[in-house]
């Protein structure tokens, strides 16, 4: 496996190997690998000839008071599991590779991150487009591999992608859960053991909105009444709710492409979780 | 020459030359094309296999009142004129190829946008950014070709690909003038006779600011009084400045990169022109 941490080099290895019609997918992470960010590897390896992973804690997508400074950075750990699942190379720039002196262009995201996770983090998907932009423009990717429980940031990528004309395939995965419904994020070893039993009820309140809708219910107040309560031990609930699983607009009633979305703070751990309906 | 107004056939194009090794080089344009864009295209031709023009009159980089609905688009003569130049091919977009329903994510342009053309056009450069950006996805070019005319826009584009990394150089090209000195443009075609003449106020005062520096004049207010001096018969002066060639921002006193930069309106004409001094 190949480490580049200087851009000249990683755009050139991807070249040569294309110029040997190698095709290449590329899965861009912060770090603090788990099973789904392995199991993105894992299916960028079955549909492209070459999986290169990314591992950049990203300043511009955090504001001041959350959690950069001691977001996980188990970087000896992170290259070994990259390693065991057969990535080809992995692109580790430092943050002065990535903002220079003198840095000062922007993607501004499209409407669909205005609400919800735009209300809670206003600065945090400048930061995301402006990223995984800058990563399109290195890495010169195939396909592209996201996990589906950054549900609006996916939806985010996508837009940015249609409407600047990227030639990068987005492709959505999965969520990966824990055995007993934890949806998998680097932000879970914050938790202590009681926390983590208490963030257990976002996947929860989601279970039991499914098991609601499955039921016959289609009005989206009576489903986040159910979630709120579920998630009455959370020490504060961002937003639960029920919304077009395009737009991420708020609906009064279930249509064939709804998707619940929950943010919730469980101590000082801010989770999101989400189930398409 | 090959002419294409989809994006997925134009990128086709560009791709099957390139996997047979050909360097492509892009001359982004708005059309009414003269002297100007062609020696663009030579200076292409020159430097790549093959060069892509682009015409397409883009709506984000005007604003409300400006002269976009009576924006000259003369396509038989333009594409007449790069037939006889050797343009290789054309991409001719419509709007709704490049904004299409649900359009929403633009490229913020970085600082060096925010004097002078971007006090006088505040939406202006981020128009500029987001259909170049475009361009570049559309257009896997290796080189790009911009006239130093629109100064501004060529260091707003220069720092906008450093910034998000895009694999493209860009090759700024030396400023094309009629025999009495007035700058090609495009929009020297709405000048009336005696309009034209009020027009050769801007070449002439800067020809006269850089008689001044060779006679020793160091001072930027000096400078700038000369200018304002020459443009007195112009109906209004958006700015006729000297400023860091780099940054844009004011200098007091003239070093190794200055330029003289002047905006201004002929009747309901706004011209542009500029001079490193």
């Amino acid at each position: 496996m190949k480490t580049f941490s200087e851009i000249a080099a990683m755009r050139a290895w991807c070249r040569d190997q294309q110029s040997r019609a190698q095709t290449i997918g590329i899965v861009p992470t912060m770090g603090a690998l788990h099973e789904g960010h392995l199991s993105l590897v894992r299916r960028a390896k079955s549909q492209c000839d070459l999986c290169v992973a990314t591992i950049f804690v990203n300043p511009t997508q955090f504001a001041e008071g959350e959690d950069l400074s001691r977001y996980p950075r188990p970087l000896e750990q992170d290259l070994e599991l990259l390693r065991e699942e057969g990535a080809d190379a992995v692109f580790l720039p430092t943050d002065a590779v990535m903002y220079p002196d003198g840095f000062g262009t922007y993607v501004n995201p499209p409407p669909v991150s205005l609400p919800l996770e735009g209300q809670s983090r206003p600065e945090h998907f400048r930061g995301v487009t402006t990223v995984v932009m800058k990563l399109f423009q290195i890495i010169p990717a195939n396909a592209a591999f996201f996990g589906q429980k950054d549900f609006q940031q996916l939806r985010v990528i996508e837009h940015m992608v249609r409407d600047l004309n990227v030639p990068v395939e987005i492709v959505p995965c999965e969520i990966v859960r824990e055995k007993d419904g934890l949806a998998m994020s680097s932000r879970n070893r914050y938790l202590s053991e009681s926390e983590r039993v208490t963030a257990l009820s976002l996947s929860r309140a989601l279970v039991k909105a499914a098991e609601l809708v499955q039921g016959g219910e289609d009005r989206a107040d009576e489903l986040e009444r159910t979630m709120y309560a579920e998630l009455s031990a959370c020490d504060k609930v961002d937003y639960a709710v029920v919304v077009d699983a395009n737009s991420l607009q708020p609906v009064r009633r279930l249509d064939q492409s709804s998707v619940a979305l929950i943010a919730a703070r469980v101590g000082n751990t801010r989770l999101i979780d989400n189930r398409i309906l």
